[in-house]
């Protein structure tokens, strides 16, 4: 079982660990100190050694931060965490926060005096965010300083992980390690620059053609890497190499342990680039340091990191790869939703019935190398809670009369999916399939869109809510997000949202999520992953370049929520043709109880 | 008869012109010079003392500059006037170049030399575009100095206009002189600024409640203004003001010469606020030379036009005028179009003999001022070209089997009127239909919306394409503009458009003019005017604030170009909802046969 349902925090430990880091805050003469949830390489999941601020305060989200002075102690949290901060850790010791509503250079303004000394982990934190505090503190007389605290008091830490790469193989990336490295080093020699360095894992990873197994729900290793403008590499980690791995790399990889990176900077000359979003601080000032040793040999410029964008354009390799992914995956959803309408009215299973029984399907695949994002499962009310993880503590009943929406994923080697299913558990109200209906039409409008080459997300956001709008409706989230293939389900720049400006281009495979949660009764999301190709010309069709969504996804949606009359004939044809898509690519794969379930699931409206 | 149809164009006079101004230039010892077709106000439309782009070249677009040096001459034009300009300039003397395609400061770098000197009139160009130009030049040795090089040899100017003020009434604007001024002096207050300079003439007129008569098509005069942070105004216009608008001004204006600007801005201290997007150089220059002199007792800032939001967001009574003035012009484009039906498909009618009779309805209506723009009028391959004014040279007939496009627009006390419809004359082809159609859902999408406050036009304005892309086509205009009450058709900051992120506020009145066009073949465009109110509750919605859009535009959208079937139920009720209120609110007001008209015209589909 990948998923687990402890709540693995351990709050009555909090006190005994803030007085020790209080002590060593005396030590050290610091006034205050950050612990965020974070690692060096900013990503979603971290490993348990990167588990500082779970450690210390007891608190298990997936973000926030803590701020610690003499005398007091907050955890920032997001709307998502408001509840479980108050679960998880003492409240007699910590105090949680509103974030971003509050913001942390104002409260540590607050509770300073002039001449106070903030200490931070320079590995965990990205120049631009630091850039950002540092200056707001320093207009008000308070210094910031590097220190390592945490670490400093944690005596049982657990150690780094180092589980070994893999080759990822070529035929399913659909470009070599070579091809990859010299069209970066091009766009490096492009732009003037000497090098690069690369401290996103999940970058690293589609670089070189190799996975690894360091973090959880993202099979990548921990991992910098500087790539040369002559398209060699030099990478960073402790991650075990074995023959077929170094056979891979070649003369073009150069192994180096995972704290060799300062090295390794020590060696460059000229332009390097490195993306402040997301580069730790520490790397920045390293080479800032250099240069001014050193005259200038080095000099330190900002960019974006250069996989990101090739790495979001899919090969063909990649899209053929996400497709079978997609149709296996659907195979092992659409047992599960099988499954669930002949469990689930009964009124016995529990929305951790339903995690496992999901999981056992992907699993029963043969093919499932990790789920890729611990799944969502909210029965009734918890369906509203937009980032809801299910725990032994908040574990419901699945109830007849009440909508379960289920948001999952797996990894698979040919790819990554994601999907949210939203099912009637019995006989439902009305209101809650007025809404639904609303929710698809939305996601309709997204799939069937083409739209002129240029245009970024933030220019289709709208049509997902029109019909929400339409009736007072709307969603607190983006209506989609990247993915990657067979790395991260949560990748940029490529966004379906209206803070996103990056165009879309053929290739990005992006969530098409819109949703409607109504607090305290229901949640509804319907999620397809959809890639973006070039749209053929229509007949009486301008000659402009245009793009569409091909759908990846082929997974029932439930008719008993759908208002049929609410429905366009455009859109009701749509969805007749996906249903019979899905009866047509998934159907030969299921068992024969499943077939005779989806043939009445894909029944035309 | 407002609009005039001569082609003004003096392309003879321009060799000679050429030749003085190239003169004066070596007197000057200037290699080059600039001319734009602007005065120191930035509108869309001059006077005839500054049409020296007219004059010098012959060309006389709406938009464009030439670059005179000792032996080259170039009129930059952009796509609207690529035809147009070989017909109005001696192409022995003139070269076209395009624009924005190729850019001035490339021109003017490639034919000069280094140490060359670029002269430009600083009263005619902005502070930002001057800004970026002279950057640019000097990065190659290029000087810009000032020079009114034109104006010293033009000798029969004419003189610049003088019409004289008239006051606002008060019941029209909702708000008095005094509520505005005071309430501009506390947002300036608020950034700790002692004064604004206006240099926009409809900014002054609507801040002050007058209008004026010194440019066509906008009932405003030449001014600037400085108003003082205690809430009083200089005024600098050679516009007579009368008894009854110096009793209107009270103390709280005080009146100065046009000219006397300058001598205004010697007397102030602090922080003046000047627009840079739209200010003369000149201005900036002046303060900034004050405050070089003065030891800083005036500081120039940088910030938006004090009026431009508050001139936006219309009042309550405003609005009112506005339904009330879009009523009268929709009684007369009725009877506007119930005379084309019987006429045109005698096929006898041209282009001009449309707009004026057009015009001549308005004129009917006894409350005409000034048309609020030159009228559209394209028929068949003419009304694919986007900004087309008909001239005597390119008068086409009206012929039947094609369609018609009118854009057109009328000044009233009460307010601005701006329309678009396109007419079948006689029976038209099928992709016509077909094309209408999709732009008609297009129009409708925007009309029908609800959105959530806080979203600006560019999260709008893909739901008026959406019809348009799903069959290959897309229009190459934004869908809207702001429109003013009584002033300027063309106002901001409020725009239906992918580049326009200020959100929408209640009672901006904004047109929603989807359009498609078949170079060659025919043009399309609907265009009502709409106004942002807050949208009430809906039963069964969330709490959210959302804002949508009341229609001001009240005349019949041709049925016969309306392919029913293709519509959805909701844009069906929406049409012939619409066509309802067409019928109930302008029907009583027209003449006898244009009511059996509209009868028909308004029947349900």
């Amino acid at each position: 079982m990948f998923q687990s349902f402890e709540n693995t925090s351990n709050p009555e430990a909090g006190p005994a660990r803030l007085k020790a880091l209080r002590k060593r805050m005396r030590e050290a003469e610091v006034d205050a100190v950050i612990i965020p949830r974070s690692d060096a390489h900013q990503g979603e999941y971290v490993a348990p050694c990167d588990e500082r601020l779970a450690w210390l305060t007891g608190f298990t989200g997936s973000a926030g931060f803590a701020l610690v002075t003499l005398n007091k102690a907050v955890v920032f949290i997001d709307g998502r965490y408001r509840a479980q901060v108050r679960q998880q850790v003492s409240l007699d010791h910590f105090t949680p926060v509103n974030w971003p509503e509050e913001k942390p250079s104002d409260w540590l303004i607050e509770h300073l005096e002039e001449g106070a000394t903030v200490a931070f982990d320079p590995w965990l934190h990205g120049v631009d965010e630091i850039d950002r505090l540092a200056t707001q503190l320093e207009a008000h007389g308070i210094d910031t300083d590097w220190a390592q605290l945490v670490d400093d008091i944690w005596e049982d830490r657990p150690a780094r992980p180092a589980a070994p790469m893999a080759v990822y193989p070529e035929h399913l990336a659909g470009q070599s390690l070579a091809e990859k490295c010299d069209a970066v080093a091009a766009a490096l020699r492009n732009e003037g620059q000497a090098a690069a360095v690369l401290t996103l894992p999940d970058s690293i990873c589609w670089l070189l053609n190799v996975r690894g197994g360091d973090i959880p729900r993202i099979p990548v290793m921990h991992a910098f890497a500087i790539v040369q403008v002559d398209g060699t590499v030099d990478l960073c980690t402790d991650a075990p190499a074995d023959d077929d791995v170094r056979a891979h790399f070649g003369a073009r990889v150069k192994l180096h342990p995972y704290n060799g990176l300062l090295d390794g900077l020590e060696a460059l000359s000229g332009k390097v680039r490195l993306d402040t979003k997301s580069a730790p601080i520490k790397i920045w000032a390293y080479l800032a340091g250099l240069q001014a040793l050193d005259g200038g040999k080095v000099e330190p410029v900002q960019g974006t990191d250069p996989c990101q964008l090739p790495k979001a354009c899919k090969s063909d390799a990649e899209i053929a790869g996400a497709r079978v992914a997609h149709l296996r995956d659907a195979a092992a959803m659409c047992e599960f939703l099988c499954w669930l309408d002949a469990e689930a009215p009964k009124g016995t299973l529990t929305e951790i019935d339903v995690v496992k029984r999901l999981e056992e399907c992907r699993v029963a695949t043969g093919a499932l190398k990790d789920i890729s994002f611990d799944t969502i499962s909210g029965a009734g009310p918890n369906g509203a809670i937009v980032h809801y993880r299910v725990t032994e503590e908040t574990n419901r009943q699945v109830r007849p009369g009440e909508l379960l929406l289920v948001d999952s994923g797996g990894q698979y080697l040919d790819g990554t999916t994601d999907i949210t299913r939203t099912v009637a558990i019995g006989d439902v109200e009305d209101v809650a399939a007025q809404c639904f209906t609303r929710v698809l039409q939305g996601m309709i409008a997204i799939s069937q869109t083409r739209f002129p080459k240029g245009l970024a997300g933030r220019d289709l956001d709208a049509l997902a809510r029109a019909p929400l709008w339409q009736a007072g409706l709307d969603y607190d989230h983006g209506t989609g997000h990247g993915v990657g293939s067979y790395l991260s389900v949560h990748e940029g720049p490529q966004r379906l949202s209206r803070i996103s400006h990056v165009p879309l281009e053929p290739g990005m495979i992006l969530s098409n999520e819109p949703g409607y949660y109504r607090e305290g009764a229901f949640g509804i999301r319907i999620e397809n992953l959809i890639a973006v190709q070039t749209a053929p010309v229509i007949d009486g069709g301008d000659p402009r370049e245009m793009l569409e969504f091909e759908t990846l996804t082929f997974v029932p949606i439930d008719r008993r929520l759908i208002v049929a009359e609410k429905l366009t004939a455009l859109e009701r044809d749509w969805l007749n043709n996906y249903h019979a898509a899905v009866l047509d690519k998934v159907g030969p794969g299921v068992t024969e109880a499943t077939q005779e379930w989806l043939r009445a699931a894909c029944a035309p409206i």
